[in-house]
C-alpha cells in the first residue's frame, strides 16, 4: 500500500497527477490511498506530528508519501526513511521527523536531480521514489548506507496541530496514559473529559482520546474550533502532567 | 464493489483510513468507490433517503458502508443487511431503513464488541465487516438467522434531503410517475417543470426528475438553494399528489 | 488508465457514480484517476485549455473523460477523439478542442441515444464510452471513419483559466520559450519572474512556468487570486510577445 499525506487539498490536478505517476509504475495490486490532503498548509511541523500519529494506523509494509513543502525548489533536501517495516519519502524539512523517533528508524538522502518542475517534487521526485520502493527497489542514487538514525523521543508539544472538517481540534500529544484530570485548559477553564461524543450533550465542549490516539477537543454536534476560537498552532496547556 | 457513503467530508484522515482498512483486507479486484462523503451531517434520516435513492444505481453484488453516526460509541447498535443481492452495513439509527423496504430485505445485528476507538466505528466496525462480506464471509458473531425484515413501503416525505455542490436541491420523493403538474411549491409558487437544465434560461428555477430518480429543484447555471433559500430539512410540499 | 476531468466537485454522488460505472466494466488492472473535478464550472473554453495543458502529463494510452457540460440534455453532440495514442470522450461544446490541435488528432461523433438521465451524460454516456475504449472496443454506433481532424494551432489566449486551491492563478498560455521579461501585467505593473516559490519572499507576487507548463501568477505562502483580485476569465496581458 502507498499512502499519500499532503497539504495540496483536492482542488486542482495535484493529487491526481501523483496518482497518475504512481499507478503508471506499480501493478494494480498495490493500493494507493489518499490518507489526507488537508494537512495544515505550509506547516511541516504540525503535519509531521499528524503523520507520526497516523503511522501506526498504516499497514506494516506501507509506503507513505508525505508532502508539506513550502521550500520546494530551494536547496532543502529530500529524504527516504524506514521506520520498522514502513517506508516514508518526503522533503527534509522536519515533516518526517516525528515519524522517525523509533530507535530502529533510518533515513537516507534522496537525490533530487533536475526534476521537470521546480515546484512539484510531489509528482516528480517523491511519487516516483515511492513507486520504486513499491517495486522493491531503492530509488536511483540512494546510497547503500543510511545517513540518519531515529531520535529517542517525540516532542509532541501541547499545541493545536489540526482542525478537522467537523471543527474537532487535535493537539500534538498522545492521550494514552492521561487520566481525565489531565485536561486541556482553554480560556483558563479545564475542559471535562468524555469517552466519546454521545456521552456529552449537544453543544458541550469536552476532550477525549481520539481515534488516532491524540488528545482532541470537541463539541458534540458542533465545532470546537469555532466555539472555542482555536486554530492550528495555538498553544493549549494540559492541566496536569502525564500520570 | 464496496461503496462508501458517509458524512465525513474529504477533510482529515477519516475516509483514507476506511480505504486503508478495506484495501488491506480485500484483493485489488474488489473496487472501493467513494459514493459520497457529504451526506447531511448528523442526519441519518436524510442520509438514509439518499442511500435508498442511490442503491438502485449500484451493482448487484455491491456492499455499501453507510456512516452517518452522531451516536457513535453510545448504546446504539449496528446492522448488517441484505437488500436483494446488495449488502449494507452501518449504524442502527435509521440510516439503513429506507434502503430496506423491499420485502426480501433482511437485517442482522452486527456485534460491536470493544473496538479500538469509541468514536470511529466506520474504521473499526463497519469497514472490517464490509471487507468480510467482500471475502464471502459473514462478520464474526453475526447470528445465522436474521433479526429484521423489510418494511413494505418507503416514507420519503416532501422535504429537502440534500443540497449538492451546485446548489441543486433534492427532495426525498421519487419523480417517476409524477406529471409536470406535481410541482414543488416554494414561497407559495409552484415551480415549472423541465426535462433538463438546458431547457431553461440561465437563472431560472425549475424542477425535474434528477439522475437519481428524485424530485430536484434547480436553477440553470445557478444555485437553487441560495436563490430560493432552501436547506436540508426544509419542508417543500408538492402541488399535486402522484397521478 | 482512465482519467477524469470535470467541474462536478467532490460534493454529491456524481464522481462516485462515474467510478461505479467504469469500475464495474473494466478489470481492476485499469487504473481510474481523478485528475481534477474543479475545472471552472460551466466554462468549457477554460476547462479545455486546462485539459490541453494536462494531456501531455498523462500516459500514452490514457483515456480521458472530460465533462464540463452546461448544455447537457440539449441538442449539443458528443465526441470521441484520439490525440496520438491518447483518447478523449466528452461533450461537443469546445471542451476537447484545445487537446486536439495536433495534426494527427481525429474525432468521431459519439451517439448519445436516449440515456437514462437527460442531466448526467457523464455517468450515462461518457463513462460507458471510456470503459468501452479501455476494453479495446469502439463504443456502439461510432462510425468507422472520423468526422473531424485536428486544427493546426492552439489559441491559448492571455487570460485566467484556473485558480487552484492555493490561490495560484494559471493563464492559458504556455511558459516554454518565454523569457523572464514576458511578464504578466496586473494593474499596470509587470510581475517579476521566479523559478519557484522559495525564490521569493513570503507575500511577494511573481510569475513562473508552473508544473503543467503554463504561465502562473503566484504569491509565496499566499493567494495571488486574493491579493491581485484575479478570477477565471480575467484578461491578463503579457508584457512582451514570445521570444
Amino acid at each position: 500500500m502507498i499512502a499519500l499525506l499532503t497539504d495540496f487539498g483536492f482542488e486542482g490536478p495535484y493529487v491526481g497527477l501523483m496518482h497518475r505517476v504512481i499507478k503508471a509504475r506499480v501493478p494494480s495490486s498495490v493500493a494507493v490511498v489518499d490518507l489526507m490532503h488537508d494537512a495544515p498548509r505550509f506547516r511541516p511541523a504540525e503535519g509531521g506530528l499528524l503523520l507520526g500519529a497516523l503511522l501506526e494506523s498504516l499497514p506494516r509494509r506501507c509506503i507513505v508519501v508525505a508532502v508539506v513543502d513550502p521550500g520546494v525548489g530551494s536547496d532543502r533536501g529530500a529524504l527516504l526513511a524506514r521506520c520498522g517495516e514502513r517506508w516514508l519519502v518526503g522533503p527534509d524539512n522536519g515533516l518526517l521527523a516525528p515519524a522517525l523517533t523509533r530507535e530502529d528508524s533510518r533515513a537516507w538522502d534522496l537525490p533530487i536531480g533536475t526534476p521537470p518542475s521546480a515546484s512539484f517534487h510531489g509528482r516528480d521526485v517523491f511519487a516516483p521514489a515511492a513507486a520504486s520502493l513499491a517495486l522493491g527497489r531503492m530509488p536511483a542514487g540512494v546510497s547503500d548506507t543510511y545517513d540518519w538514525v531515529g531520535r529517542a523521543a517525540r516532542d509532541y508539544g501541547e499545541r493545536v496541530i489540526y482542525v478537522d472538517g467537523f471543527g474537532n481540534v487535535m493537539l500534538g500529544c498522545t492521550a494514552e496514559g492521561r487520566g481525565p484530570a489531565a485536561a486541556p485548559v482553554v480560556g483558563g477553564r479545564p475542559l471535562p473529559w468524555a469517552r466519546t461524543f454521545a456521552d456529552r450533550a449537544p453543544g458541550e465542549a469536552f476532550w477525549y482520546g481520539n481515534s488516532l490516539g491524540l488528545v482532541e477537543i470537541a463539541v458534540n454536534r458542533g465545532s470546537a474550533a469555532a466555539d472555542l476560537d482555536l486554530a492550528v498552532g495555538d498553544s493549549v496547556p494540559l492541566g496536569q502532567a502525564r500520570q
